[in-house]
């Protein structure tokens, strides 16, 4: 099992559908792969290695570089190429994202995740990489994704890469003091709480928390209700009722899998708020069920 | 062959690769396709009908619900369901678009073609209808298109759609009598034009005029330096310079099909500016050819 998001989980079930096998690499406690372990796993038969360059629910991030290395080295003995694609989604506002340092084939983003809108995202390609449309028709952008362009989306998307970059270093020194400040929060109100990775690398903006013996999405609900909104795995499932499967990889219990409770900050995220939401969660907490025994003070 | 955007047509070239047989039928010389024809085109292995409402090109308007009807019945002498698909994207500002006056099972449109912005698009699906989502990944839009909705395009086609549904029966009225004095413009000085199509229902925003002797190329560029934009085929195809396929379709020879121009009206389109381009039209064939014998007058 992996940490990977859903889009590349679901899209692999799909490929299955095909006939095309795929092979998971598990992750550590943190929520990291070993780069040797992918490099083990590519056969002469493997088409493609996909690696998330920063996970959405807990923010590990992964030795990209040294599993790109490794993927290359394993391809040099077994004498082929095998091209390397990272969903950096995550990275823009938080990581420099730089396809020659990472050394990837290809590297995808969405806008909205940097401060572009949603609809628009970047899909880099090294010049040489084996490539299939997946949508045909008209002949835009050279063949490779027919359909008018959404030039506002697009335009705006440029923009916001180059406006989250120029602030990236300043916004990280900042949100580390918040999340510092939230963790340290948490800890003393839910003594038993556990922050599910702790990876040495990891996005400053995640931090995710399983409260035993809660039902984190009574826990959702409640924090919502006095205007907090957290989220109990990724927010593209935020219908459905599992628990996280990333929390699953990383060899969590279930039991602490379900009590898990995502926060996220953003650029513009305040101490205030921070304050606000430490505030209201003891609150949130015994609302949303059998949470007295965790209460500190 | 078939006036069918390419969107279609590249679609089926794309299904051929999977083993897929797909069968284009033809139109007559006005650009309208015989319901018989498409009904007598399908077999017990017919998986979909896939007919364009309005042409892009010359503006003729298929009989897409004898079409349907002439399908539904052909079905039930197969005894299968053969679902019929339309691609409208032409329509909005210019027909009533009623799927169940239609009587379609599916039908698609673009944004941007009736006032709302690039990147988003409709996709009707009558309930029932067997459907393979395109992008996987999210659970979004009830598992039918993975990826973070471009929620401001979607917003902004269902506001444009009411207002080009509101205004539609006005602007067919203006633009017929634009479109009528463009024709004759065009005919009063260019006696010999041949106006491509002139299918009894057709959109009325839509003139294309060939013009023997002429390269349909020069001519657009002649325009363009005068200020006027026009197309020689699909401004999807504005980088390739081959002769329309659709007026091949059509039966036009070689000759007139590379000597073809698109006039298009837009909502906003005034009579000032069709006089204009009508008094800086002699001026670019001059500047582009071969016409001095085409001018009358």
């Amino acid at each position: 099992s992996t940490v990977e998001h859903h889009t590349v989980l679901h899209t692999c079930e799909y490929l299955e559908k095909f006939g095309i096998t795929t092979v998971q690499v598990a992750t550590d406690a943190l929520g990291v792969v070993d780069p040797a372990e992918v490099a083990g796993a590519v056969t002469p038969d493997t088409a493609l290695v996909t690696i998330m360059l920063a996970n959405n629910e807990v923010g590990a991030v992964q030795p990209l570089r040294e599993i790109v290395d490794a993927v290359r080295e394993r391809g040099r003995r077994l004498g082929r190429e095998i091209p390397v694609h990272t969903d950096a989604v995550q990275a823009p506002n938080w990581l420099p994202v730089d396809v020659q340092t990472l050394g990837v084939d290809s590297l995808s983003l969405s806008a909205h995740k940097f401060g572009g809108s949603t609809g628009a995202g970047v899909l880099y390609l090294k010049r040489g990489v084996p490539f299939l449309a997946q949508q045909s028709g008209g002949g835009q952008e050279r063949q490779r994704r027919a359909g008018t362009e959404h030039v506002a989306g697009i335009v705006g998307a440029g923009v916001a890469i180059q406006i989250a970059t120029e602030q990236r270093e300043l916004a990280v020194a900042k949100i580390e003091l918040l999340r510092d400040r939230l963790i340290a929060g948490v800890r003393a109100r839910f003594p038993d709480a556990n922050l599910n990775s702790n990876a040495p690398v990891r996005l400053p903006n995640i931090v995710n928390f399983s409260f035993p013996g809660m039902e984190g999405e009574r826990f959702v609900t409640a924090l919502d209700e006095l205007g907090v909104a957290v989220s109990s795995g990724s927010a593209c499932m935020s219908t459905s009722w599992e628990p996280s499967h990333v929390l699953l990889a990383m060899g969590l219990p279930v039991e602490l899998a379900t009590a898990a409770i995502r926060f996220s900050l953003g650029p513009d995220t305040t101490a205030a708020q921070v304050d606000r939401m430490l505030l209201v969660l003891p609150l949130a907490a015994e609302r949303a069920g059998p949470v007295a025994a965790h209460l500190a003070g």
